[in-house]
């Protein structure tokens, strides 16, 4: 049984979380933080993470970008393995997170989906034939109307996937009708539609002479992300230092 | 027999029309205007509109704006029924169009194709039941990475067919890149995917809480704007003089 | 505040439309009809609808097919309007709905959602300009992996309110694998796709020369089917007897 | 320059490939064959391929089942390698065609674009990952009215792909109206859809929890599979003998 402490237990993706492990034969949560205790779960809750005493074998953190700074001390120090889940890091924290993988494993991913990390892998040798071959690479995606960024952090993980493929070539465009001039061959137009309560959509096109070929994801809810996370805790669980991404998941 | 002069015979969708009309037993093209005759055609082409003295039905014009007020004063004179096709007009010369609408009978269309023109009538139903309950509409098309213009005429015209049934409360947005805002609700997102040849797709999307109604228009040859544009010359062909659009034409 | 006893309390639709009520000001749950009280609500839940005495203004029924009959008697002769979206009825039990909608206002509908009502009138419209000018029609359905029946109930309807338009002139066709023969001009073909956890996809397709238009409808969650009960009882609150369907809640 | 006897040179394939061809600076056509030379081309057109005396690198094949045998007899003779485009091939006429390839370089695939034929291999790699993880595949092909056969070729093509993939431990479903029973997991369905001019459009579908993966290949028209009948016979110039797909062309 892997146990798992839930930093942010009280978010969206913490509720998802604590309700995704507690059917989980082969997981639980020992113990959440997060800044208050609402008394909504049976495991305890810290509102201070210096504080945790319990004994666990990885932390999910899904909390907000000025927690994670104590995040990576109290992980370090600890020596426990870590599913980093929060997006919007700083450069500082990016490098904070590197440092701490040289002393417990670390987990980052910019999206938790079985399916957006299998298409990552995917996507990159699509683009070693099709890009190579002429077609034009472009990328759409959907998400509800509440959302502030634009594109969403997916879409640009995904198209950092295609740049590297072709060598890091390619510059993105993410707006067309302020000129007037035909597409340049190395540029990926990235395209963001927002509305409803859309949960989260993409769609990479490859587009070439009389052929279309496109790749496209749809969550239809956040337990996806939810599921993934806890996945990527059971992999992490035991794992000697260093960086991971969901790929290794993926790959076992 | 509809007897039509094809003006811009030699340009790409002057020839389309050509070959279309030679295998309709309910049309015929008698003469062709252009900037020179490179003897593609059985029929007479003239490269001086004014000289073309056959008689005829009806005028299909796909040529450029610089040749369109030549048309017009010819199809006045003549009271020559005119499928007007030519888009990028200048104000005045939309007001000259609408001038000689009232000696005879003009239709324009900013696409000739019967799909398109369905959707410009359903969206408006539509918009006024979903748009009036509190769902997001959202435009994306994609064109072939030679347009230069985006997003296309027929997105624009979409946009404004559903900004009409809604008494015109609503603005457009072409990049939601530079700013960190949540969606207006009285905003309409356009977005222009460019690649390979794509002919022309639109979709339109109405976005609500937990479901999305899309409406999805694909070309896949420039033949079925062709085929628009002669449906429109035979209907034309005979009616009074006035403003006409290809509503008119679905509609019968 | 419109006062609703929920028939089938305790099932998944039953759940959720009581979760979306306790949210919504202007409707309140006053009883709860069901075969055991599993002390889910803070109404009273009857597990005998002959005994259920509390005063309300309509019912939604979410039940099973055997339970149809108490309920048809039950609002017969309470005269209370009963919005009626099991489905699976017999013959019988849909003539005895119409018989009940003599004396008190009784609305049914395959599908409750605003976005395949909204859908089911703009095809119509569709049809008779585009299947009349000699488009193919065709619905390709997604749904579930547990989904049982297939065509589902919606793909069904969609495909009779096509037919409908154009004069009840077309067969439905669900398998080609096992003849070699060109499509005939007057079927629609209807494709049912099966997986993971698809809430329910509608796609109807109108194929001609060198164009398709698609409409294509996603439910994310059963939320939406919910929230369209809730509005069918607030319309049918009130509302003198007779047949209704989710057209009249939509024109208000 | 490499040279190539265009077998079925009048067919429509064959006239695609002459005009492509033509345009093209590394390859030309020195020879057709088929039943008539109806003077379509500047090159000598043979009505009897034993006749064919022209010095060639390679020969396209676009013609039907029954000329295949004589096909394989003129290219075992004289050493040419084939690009053998031709379906429906009789199972004798498959080892006819292996015995071919001992002593020259045949080519043989089911689908010639380039886009087809990379998702071929991707969906491989999508399988191992997302089907081993419990997502249900399915497949939705859609083309033309006229085409008789369903599912298409390429559709089980890409069927047989994914059950390569997973050891063959599928079987294939082409209808689900008849039954009430959820699906099998180890299924594979296939829809097949007809109407209008489609090209050919293919889609993969994983369906899992709460997620959805679409591969999507459209064609525009049939200069995509002409394109890849050159490129297939540019690589096979001067190949030695064995049996050869579009793999091949696409690795290089």
């Amino acid at each position: 049984m892997v146990r798992i402490i839930m930093n942010g237990c009280n978010g969206h993706m913490g509720q998802v979380i604590s309700g995704l492990v507690s059917e989980d034969g082969g997981a639980e949560i020992v113990a959440g933080v997060d800044v208050a205790d609402k008394g909504l779960y049976t495991y305890p809750v810290f509102t201070d993470i210096t504080k945790c005493d319990v004994q666990a074998d990885v932390m999910i953190d899904f909390s907000s970008a000025k927690a994670v700074d104590g995040v990576l001390d109290f992980c370090r120090e600890k020596k426990l393995p870590l599913v980093l889940c929060t997006t919007g890091l700083s450069s500082g924290q990016l490098e904070k997170a590197e440092k701490t993988a040289q002393e417990t494993a670390v987990l980052r991913s910019a999206n938790m989906s079985l399916g957006i990390n299998t298409l990552l892998k995917l996507l990159q040798d699509a683009a070693k034939v099709l890009a190579a071959a002429g077609f034009d690479m472009e990328i759409v995606e959907r998400h509800h109307n509440l959302k502030v960024d634009a594109p969403s952090g997916t879409a640009l993980a995904l198209a950092d996937s295609l740049n590297e493929a072709m060598d890091n070539q390619y510059h993105y465009v993410y707006d067309r009708s302020q000129t007037r001039e035909k597409r340049d061959t190395k540029e990926i137009g990235i395209s963001a539609v927002r509305g409803g309560t859309i949960v989260g959509d993409h769609e990479v096109i490859f587009a070439g002479p009389d052929e279309v070929i496109e790749f496209r994801h749809t969550a239809y809810s956040k337990t996806v992300f939810a599921k993934g996370a806890v996945e990527a805790a059971k992999f992490l669980s035991g794992k000697p230092a260093g960086m991971y991404d969901m790929s290794h998941v993926i790959n076992g």
